[in-house]
């Protein structure tokens, strides 16, 4: 299973919006096929590794990282393979995190007379597909929120200054955070004032060129929550012709705008600090409905506030300078509705490690627990 | 060597204001004696070894983390105690620190035919001894820095709930910070709102109880800037009967004090904010001529950034709790001076890990370094 992990992992920034899958075909001790699912519309992981073992799948065991799906989708039913291959137990890391489907495909192996087993290194196997599961089981994207401060959580200088607090490392970093995302939520803030393209730049994508080559390169979408219609088609993010949505409380017909800029109206709600905002929800319903697992957040202290604020959030992944900005600095995320210490946000600490000299600690949102004293 | 600093670092809690020095003696790929030094006014760790070694000492090498010292202090010179024993090497990681006597412990041992190599895990012995070295070398203490704040770089909410942020475990780890100083430096904000007591509590001291029995528990002396004479004798600080220093800017006698309540009397000097306060530099001068090589400075924001912002801090000790506060909480320091980006305070990472829930992040200050973009 572990193999199949691995194999799994080799399709990290293509199969979206399809899951990561692995599969290892093993008999007499031996890994007589193994395959994973390289892009959505292909061959999902069973059929490569069935193709490979051809007659040897008989009487074999299947390692499956996630249960083999049931329906007919753009490939025909990856059970149905299993059980006309021949093998006789599927092994399998996780259930199928879709309700509507959820053992099916055990079931009908099962009915076909295969022996069936599921909870091998689980934790592994979900951690694989994070969006897809959030999707498959709350309908909302699985949301990572990138942020990056000084020690002493300083996103700018009181005179604004803020380029660049992190290292070109962590610039890098971020950009394998952008490329295994299918959309980048922004605010006009950032793109205004930052100038902010948001793109993946496929020449800093470091070790992970080798296995993506550039013109296989996707571009996530980029959203950009533009409340006052703000945004104009001069932008430096409009030089890259890759879609752009612009989220707004009101389609404006006035200016021209490139053939991949789309304008979209969502509605307003009320926020804590009493204003009229877009609905961060309704946003995330839209990035849902066009098919988006995985979405990455970069903004300025008050969209990344707003969001985690409302529970929106799933995953931190905040980069640390190794600088002190001091008090009068502006500081990493505005939350004006938490008031007291038990409001405040836990999170729990995935990992910490150093990129270049800046600290990236990834950490996951713990919803509705609060801060209270231990 | 290797051997030699692991057992200087057995003296870790008692040796101040003496360096932690650890010895090996080795003769034919024997170790035929060993020993580290304790305790202040007791034998050096070359003396231990010695005696360990006796007659056996004849044409052994003695492996030494520090050079040995020349004169006659509390004890005999060590490099005569080498001669007179036999070796016919010595192996030194480190020369002594202190500019003045630098060097004539190995000279003295040349003179008498000893053979002699420096610099033999130099790093790791540089490390037993940061104090000793920082005050040999520039007359001030080394001054580490012990900071909490949420991941955000909050250390409080806006309605002033601080009470605990980080975990007990973060909390314990800070007693162990506390008993490796020989001073405290706290200021009257905490001593009075908080009810700061800065004492070690040999209960929370973990593993280290075991070879630190309670009755040599050293209380660090604390030391309280208490520029404006706000502190008063009633304050919990008081309760624990160990030596407190009243830093003022003038002596007050009106109230009764215990009696191990001293008051000084330093000047003041203008800040970045134009206000007067105590003079930190003065602070550390007094503390240099106690003799306190390591000093732990435990501070609300606008002290630590004090220090900070006039480079009198070596090391930054960083607890972050896994909690977002938002921006609306206090700020971690307050450095009113540092007005732009080149000016914001650089530091190198040298340790970063989980303590129970929390990160820990240790750094070094990089005096007169700016933080110019790369």
């Amino acid at each position: 299973m572990q193999r199949a992990i691995s194999l799994a992992q080799k399709g990290h920034y293509t199969t979206s919006p399809n899951p990561r899958v692995g599969c290892v075909i093993v008999k007499g001790g031996q890994v007589v096929g193994e395959g994973y699912h390289i892009k959505a519309g292909t061959e999902h992981a069973e059929v490569h590794a069935l193709a490979m073992a051809k007659e040897q799948a008989k009487g074999a065991v299947a390692y499956v990282t996630l249960e083999p799906c049931s329906h007919f989708g753009r490939t025909p039913p990856c059970a149905q393979a299993l059980i006309n291959s021949g093998v006789k137990e599927v092994v399998v890391a996780m259930v199928d995190p879709n309700p509507q489907v959820s053992g099916r495909g055990l079931t009908l192996l099962e009915q076909a007379g295969i022996k069936t087993k599921v909870g091998l290194l689980l934790a592994q196997a979900q951690a694989l597909n994070p969006g897809f599961i959030k999707m498959m089981s709350t309908g909302l994207p699985y949301v990572r929120c990138k942020l990056a401060s000084s020690l002493d959580g300083k996103t700018a200088m009181a005179n604004g200054e803020s380029k660049w607090i992190t290292s070109p490392q962590a610039r890098s970093d971020v950009q394998r955070l952008r490329a295994q995302s299918c959309a980048i939520i922004t605010g006009a803030d950032s793109v205004l004032m930052d100038k902010a393209k948001m793109t993946v730049r496929w020449q800093e994508l470091g070790s992970l060129k080798e296995n993506y080559p550039q013109n296989e390169l996707r571009q996530p979408v980029r959203v950009i929550i533009d409340s006052q219609n703000r945004i104009t088609p001069d932008l430096p993010i409009f030089d890259t012709p890759s879609e752009v949505v612009l989220v707004r409380a009101a389609i404006e017909n006035n200016l021209q705008w490139p053939s991949f800029v789309q304008q979209i109206q969502l509605p307003l709600a009320a926020t804590a600090s009493g204003t009229e905002k877009i609905d961060l929800r309704a946003v995330l319903h839209y990035l849902a409905q066009r098919g988006f697992n995985d979405v990455l957040l970069e903004s300025g202290a008050r969209l990344a506030g707003a969001f985690i604020e409302q529970d929106l959030v799933d995953e931190l992944v905040l980069y640390q300078a190794p600088k002190l900005m001091g008090a009068d600095g502006k500081s990493l995320m505005a939350m004006p509705g938490i008031e007291n210490l038990a409001a405040a946000k836990q999170v729990a600490i995935d990992d910490v490690r150093m990129v270049g000299p800046d600290i990236r600690i990834t950490a996951k949102l713990e919803e509705n627990k609060t801060c209270l004293p231990e």
